[in-house]
């Protein structure tokens, strides 16, 4: 097909796309339509000169995709799934109401948007791991990223610059909209092109200036982006923010502004209107958007995942027993993959390496990126495990965040939770972690104490569906449970229990350990205690907690290593809230330091001898 | 003074460096002696031939500053403070002990580290703060920061490149270790040093090549940064592993591991103690290092803020009011700096750079190098005010962890808290801040509901010690204090009381009115509550919480515009706990979309309605 005589057709989408952004902002109310505007004849020629796609099958496994980063664009996005055909565009009209999908940005409530995107420098992350996601399951679908300028100083976008260079990732197509005007005032290197050129080459993409209203050239640049192997291709295309409305075109001052409704409007739609020029009678766009090229292999179904095997009593790390159990996941199914930060021989991920190193992928110390391209596989039909320490896990909070709008199955795995990891001291203690994780309302969150518990929660985490996330530990813990103890989402195990406990002690991880000698300390004194292991931190077993409270006089005592709020004193106590049950907290109140594992665990409150003594009080 | 004749006792000088960091971890038993190893040259050039300053005065105003970026070197970071005098190298053997200062990665409690660093990635960011502190001063003293290769690959690092070329910081001067090894494994980029000069280069820095273990160069590229004015240097010097030890020298496998104390140790000692070279009689470069040039002015004393100036009753925004504060803070105390990623107009920060443009740092989109120039600023003695949407502070989540851990005054500032915001969606809407900031066990935080007390907490977290949090909100809310109400760090308000209180209901920022709504609503039908702004989200007074409770029936309703994990909630009920009172909590429970508002607050569960619906249950 010549592209070049589609060239007046397309400009005309590119319009239409323009005056559908502008009606459904003002319809709305707020949005962002001049920032539509600059990106129209880009998105115009992706979608309708480009792309291989079914708009009616939006998730099929082969069809070229589509993110926008910068997705305050939104109405734009929506408009061309409109005119591809894949719903009414009086639909649009509805834009940003509460009873649309038609979010003020996008959000894979709409079959067409893979992650959500409106935090900005997340998407090309994303686009990563659905570049990945195409070698994985040997699909030539290619994937087409949207950039924002001004999101170009999201070092997250440089994370994903290295990482899709390394990977040779010529599949995936970035284009920066290079308006330069910002939100507030103009972007740091307004249309210095070669500004961006020299960076995005410095880190090894092929770099392509193009002038973004030039329908030509746009095309031009597609076909030299889809030429190019061994590296992905960032398009740079110089734009007009406001572009084809006069009186917005390059303006500082109308970023997030709808027009308003009546003669503001109808002068810019009557302006747009005037754009339209003569196309080939006959012309289709829609109609002619390439189906995929090809099938991809159907993956190979599943196979059980064997039994652990480990011994009572014995002595594993439940950060190496989750690399071991994740070893044993990847063999089983060829969705799993893991991502690195650079720690996988801390975080035993480097067991799954050997098992399946096709499917390990090393992001060096960049966690942004690892949770982003993590978001990618999972909306692609991978079950990604993304892991690190998990203090460092809050280097991607913002991409949790999106991960739990998207509600993607992304298992995060965080090792070297706590105080107990002893001498590195607190830089590298998770102490926030189960705050941050338990605030996402569809978050699952384990904290498994040993080996089999790890093993078996690992393999629950992948399979349930949305977002989850398992904390683990550095020191050795002792097995407790056999190879066939069953866990359940929002389960516990009560390990402790008689007709005359005291009180109910509620740990998790390590602290499982201090209860349990806590509840050894106190037997030999005659005073018994139930001993609970929280496992599944969100949800809890409410119901379970309380009967618990109940039967041990009212008196709840949570242990943790983690600080106090937000940690698994707040789950239990908000839990048992409506029993009229309240709960004592021990847990980290001060900032930490260096020194012994067993030391920290005394000097900050949350060793068994604490544990007695709150009892005893 | 002739540099070159320095080197033989510089060498010696790197020479101890690396027999004191070898010692010192095998004696903890744990550390980084290869990461020390690599940069003993860098660190013995700079401390000992570069830097002006009173190894007895380390906090001085004009004295040069280095910020170890890889805080993992930390034993080498401590041997240089011994060497220079600092304090008795018998001290380095107490590394990582819990009665010692000497941590496994550097914190203030040392008063020669400026921040904590050992998450990577982050002393560059603070460096650029403290290199803006003494342009704000008026001080030459220049920022030197040591980062390592590996650290490379965060995106945080590429955020504070773009900052610093922008702001042409040529007081600042970078050292990367190449020694290409990461923990795990070789880094991207091994030794292909071009790799590194053209990213640097790219993004506007000079950027000098050297051999890391050559003195003379080292020298030579440190006097060349000095001189190069209107732009950063990045050195970036070509380093061996484990250099002086050749069992370890370039060798993986070695990240992280102390030498054995004994054979292991004593062969590393042994080959190190060889590498003494004989240096002129007399020379003591501890003795002579320079101090620093010139006293920088003595800043202006602070002027007392006028009261403000609103009638009870305007509706203000509290994000405005945050706006109007800073500015008035900002034109009575010069120490006071304000720092924005692209959204002034919307958080209202403008209103300080219009007042005060040389305080204002404009970052563009990137929150990372926004919160660590911030940290820098504020070690340097500035009281700097990052702020942004509210959602968007969570991409600084690990530098909001560090700050704690350096126990630093930043003081942040989130906007657009909450499903207030409205059309825009989930993805602009804070509903994890309140969980993140509280999580830190040193951060104040504030959720002001009305302009006055917006005015009066930003100046009270200002001057409280330590880092602080300010919630904002996006909605116009009416004043309700009179301008002169006083408020506290860990106050509230009881805003609505009588003897007849059904229940306490708690709010904070726009759910203060719904509570008043509720209020009046059910004094329409006879019944009494009592309502409470809690400003002051931590730390929370748990006595007047505990005595309202008791005086209510035991009956305590929180409301709150954030997810319920660590919130509002959560806070009165660890605070009103020890009073045996609970604490039924209307939050919001699951992932929110775009709609108009009030119709928001309302569908998820937290409008006026649901309040009466609770406390008529």
């Amino acid at each position: 097909m010549d592209r070049t005589s589609l060239i007046p057709a397309l400009r005309n989408v590119a319009t239409r796309l323009r005056i559908d952004s502008a009606r459904s902002t003002s319809e709305a109310g707020s949005g962002h339509p001049t920032s539509c505007c600059s990106a129209a004849d880009i998105v115009a020629a992706v979608f309708f000169a480009e792309m291989r796609f079914d708009p009616q099958q939006p998730h099929d496994r082969d069809s070229d995709r589509f993110v926008l980063s910068k997705g305050h664009a939104a109405p734009l996005l929506y408009a061309a799934w409109a005119e591809a055909g894949a719903f009414d565009r009086a639909e649009l009209l509805k834009l940003r109401t509460f009873d649309s999908d038609l979010e003020g940005h996008p959000t894979p409530r709409l079959p067409f948007v893979d992650v959500a995107t409106g935090s900005l420098g997340q998407g090309i992350c994303a686009a990563i791991g659905s570049a990945l996601n195409a070698r994985r399951i040997g699909s030539d679908y290619r994937t087409y990223c949207l950039l924002g300028d001004g999101e170009s100083a999201e070092g997250s976008v440089w994370e994903a610059a290295d990482v899709a260079a390394m990977n040779r990732l010529d599949s995936l197509c970035g284009i920066t909209d290079v308006n330069a005007l910002g939100q507030s005032r103009p972007t740091m290197w307004q249309h210095d092109m070669e500004a961006f050129a020299r960076r995005w080459r410095a880190f090894g993409w092929h770099a392509i200036v193009v002038d973004g209203h030039d329908m030509e050239a746009l095309l031009a640049a597609l076909a030299e982006a889809r030429a190019t192997k061994g590296q992905p291709t960032m398009i740079l295309a110089r734009t007009i923010k406001g572009k084809g409305v006069s009186f917005t075109e390059g303006k500082d001052g109308w970023h997030g502004k709808a027009f308003k409704k009546g003669e503001e409007l109808n002068r810019a739609i009557a302006e747009l209107e005037a754009q339209f020029v003569p196309e080939p009678a006959g012309t289709d766009l829609a109609a002619d958007i390439p189906k995929p090229s090809m099938r991809s292999p159907e993956p190979p179904p599943p196979q059980p995942m064997p039994p652990p095997a480990y011994t009572l009593g014995q002595e594993v790390a439940t950060r190496e027993a989750y690399g071991v159990a994740l070893a044993k996941l990847g063999a089983a199914d060829s969705r799993v993959v893991a991502l690195d930060a650079d720690v996988k021989n801390s975080t035993f991920s480097d067991k799954f390496e050997k098992v399946a190193p096709e499917r390990f992928y090393e992001n060096f110390i960049a966690e942004q990126v690892m949770v982003g391209a993590a978001m990618g596989l999972a909306a692609r039909g991978a079950i990604p495990f993304p892991s690190t320490f998990a203090c460092f896990l809050s280097r991607a909070a913002d991409f949790v965040r999106m991960a739990a709008i998207s509600n993607v199955g992304i298992k995060l795995a965080g090792s070297h939770a706590g105080v107990s990891i002893g001498e590195d001291g607190p830089s590298q203690m998770a102490l926030e972690d189960l705050a941050m994780f338990r605030a996402e309302p569809n978050m699952t969150v384990f904290y498994p104490c040993d080996a089999v518990s790890t093993e078996k929660l690992l393999a629950l985490m992948a399979y349930h569906p949305g977002p989850a996330y398992m904390r683990t530990s550095r020191p050795k813990t002792p097995v407790i449970y056999g190879n066939d103890e069953s866990f359940v989402v929002g389960g516990l195990k009560v390990l402790r229990e008689s007709d005359n406990d005291v009180a109910t002690v509620i740990g998790a991880g390590v602290t499982v350990f201090e209860a349990l000698k806590a509840y050894d300390e106190l037997k030999a004194r005659g005073v018994a205690i139930r001993v609970i292991d929280l496992y599944s931190v969100a949800p809890v077993d409410g119901a379970a907690l309380s009967a618990a409270g109940r039967a041990t006089n009212g008196r709840m005592i949570t242990v943790e290593d983690h600080y106090a709020p937000g940690g698994i004193g707040d789950a239990v106590a908000a839990a048992v809230a409506a029993a009229g049950l309240t709960v004592e907290r021990l847990a980290i109140r001060e900032i930490p330091r260096s020194g012994k594992p067993e030391e920290l665990l005394d000097r900050f409150g949350i060793s068994a001898k604490h544990i007695v003594e709150a009892v005893s009080r």
